[in-house]
């Protein structure tokens, strides 16, 4: 489930209450715990590195800081050609060694579980074009204006920024699966403002050099490609030279199936306010979900980050229901095909 | 253009800079001024009535001002049933005549115009589950936590609140016909964050009972449907019975032309950052545009409201190259057709 550790487990909470976001992201011990977290009380399938995709800017010298309840702050944010060549160069290994740290232990802890706590831990970055939203905006931003501005205006000097971003963005995620990361997800939370040819020119070819700099490291590791609100990018999707393609709610998954033919895995899509009906009503519309997933591999997911105001039963009801219900509807969808 | 008169306009700002938002909306002589310069200014083909869509909410007790620089906030968001029942049942002749006044005065002084200038009047309001976003939210917001949870929670609660949002809507809008507009838009600014089933269950019914009730005054005033976000939609959009279908930039014209069939008028959808691009570039996105809008009536429009700090004279060239390619490329495409 995306977001999986997170401010819903009161057991989280419990840790954020005695450090920051940031500490907690550099503390290797606390991440772990806190990734841990959901395989222990939700049930979950595997074990989703916790971290910030935001982190690797702040090894840039963009100077990160989470301001009380307001989200990402970047105190220099980067809105021109000269305020790129004025981002760090990072030593992945010296300035984001704590992530690294965080997966070994996290993979030391998890080969120490119950055999059924045993799963496979993902680590993840952010793509180029949405680790720019966030830096040119300088945090969070409704409209995007100062990134989309630069896009029109001075598209070289954007290139080379997403430029560097994919090669900083290669190195993490490649150390990240030299310390033990089982499988790595891209986060393309932006990716959805454009529209499928600026997508094509401007969010595409730095995920491109990732995939392909991933791939020459251990081409076994799959490559979990998300999209927020990608519903007019199935075209493009379908391209994407990765194993898994993972999209918000609002598509439904026969259609994108549809789109991207049988070979590609998907994940998703479970709206993620849906938690908040009832454990029964979870229960209808995750055996909906698995009837739409049910033409090809899927990885039953929520389509956005679960909500902080989630109650724990709710996700394991979602949790139990895949379980329930996973076997049947796709044996049954097999059958009458 | 969407949001036509605004920040971008210096002549706007000089009346911005002697009033707040909400006296410039209540005051008809001060509303009609910035209606009309876009028309003198830019010389855009229709004025579109300058008010807020949350002025009915308003009306309705819930207490609306705007924050400096912060959007619209509501002092009293409703939340619940009871919260519902508190909701006054406004009178609109006599809570939103001011509306009305701007309306036959904007009249007015079209006719009053020179004859290239006697452009038509387009009225709008907020689709009663956009108007619920913000009523719910207490303003603007990035999750809908309180929309979205009350829909799953209490979805009967809910309906009530949007029954009255389409009772309300649907007496203010007449009134605006009542009043002089020439066709009415409906804002869905939220619709898109619905999936499929979702926005057939919620958002679409008390739209539909809008377009009955303004149907019912007057069967020749266009209706024009803006949804934003909705590629996800087409099909749903496909059946809604009003005369022209607006579209945010993301989706291409063509796709959305194949999926609703050829007798809609087809309204947008320039990417409103596009802009923001040189004069030269505009005209050649506003050719592609054209193209794409070519297989049936097509209003030429932003795909969302245009940006403050738009140029005037790029507004300018988004039109100009409209008159100067629109007859061209239409009947092009009609003679490979």
């Amino acid at each position: 489930m995306m977001r999986q550790a997170g401010r819903y487990l009161a057991e989280y909470r419990a840790v954020r209450d005695k450090v920051d976001f940031l500490t907690l992201c550099r503390t290797p011990e606390l991440a772990v715990e806190v990734t841990l977290q959901p395989v222990r009380l939700v049930g979950v399938d595997a074990a989703i590195l916790f971290a910030d995709i935001l982190l690797p800017l702040d090894a840039m010298g963009a100077g990160l800081r989470f301001a009380q309840g307001d989200g990402p702050v970047f105190d220099r944010p980067v809105r021109s050609a000269p305020d790129v060549d004025g981002l760090r160069e990072p030593e992945v290994e010296r300035d984001l060694g704590y992530v690294y740290d965080a997966i070994r232990l996290a993979r030391r802890e998890l080969a120490a579980l119950p055999p059924e706590q045993r799963v496979p831990l993902i680590g993840f970055g952010g793509t180029p074009w949405t680790l720019a939203a966030y830096l040119v905006e300088g945090g969070t931003s409704k409209s995007h204006g100062h990134l989309l501005s630069w896009s029109w205006q001075d598209p070289a000097g954007l290139a080379r920024l997403l430029a560097r971003l994919a090669g900083v963005s290669a190195r993490y995620l490649a150390g990240q699966i030299a310390a033990g990361a089982q499988a790595i997800q891209l986060f393309d939370t932006w990716g959805g403002l454009l529209d499928a040819r600026r997508f094509r020119e401007l969010a595409l070819p730095p995920v491109l050099r990732i995939v392909e700099a991933l791939r020459a490291i251990d081409p076994r590791v799959p490559i979990i490609y998300y999209v927020n609100n990608g519903g007019h990018l199935l075209a493009e999707l379908a391209t994407l030279p990765v194993e898994v393609l993972s999209v918000d709610w609002r598509v439904p998954l026969d259609r994108v199936r549809a789109a991207v033919g049988p070979a590609k895995v998907l994940q998703g899509n479970l709206d993620p306010t849906a938690l908040l009906a009832s454990p029964a009503r979870i229960e209808e519309l995750t055996v909906e979900l698995l009837e739409q997933g049910a033409g090809g591999g899927h990885v039953v997911n929520l389509g956005h980050g679960i909500l902080p105001n989630t109650p724990p039963e709710h996700a394991r009801a979602f949790i139990g229901a895949v379980r329930r219900h996973g076997a049947r509807v796709v044996t049954g969808q097999a059958a009458r095909v």
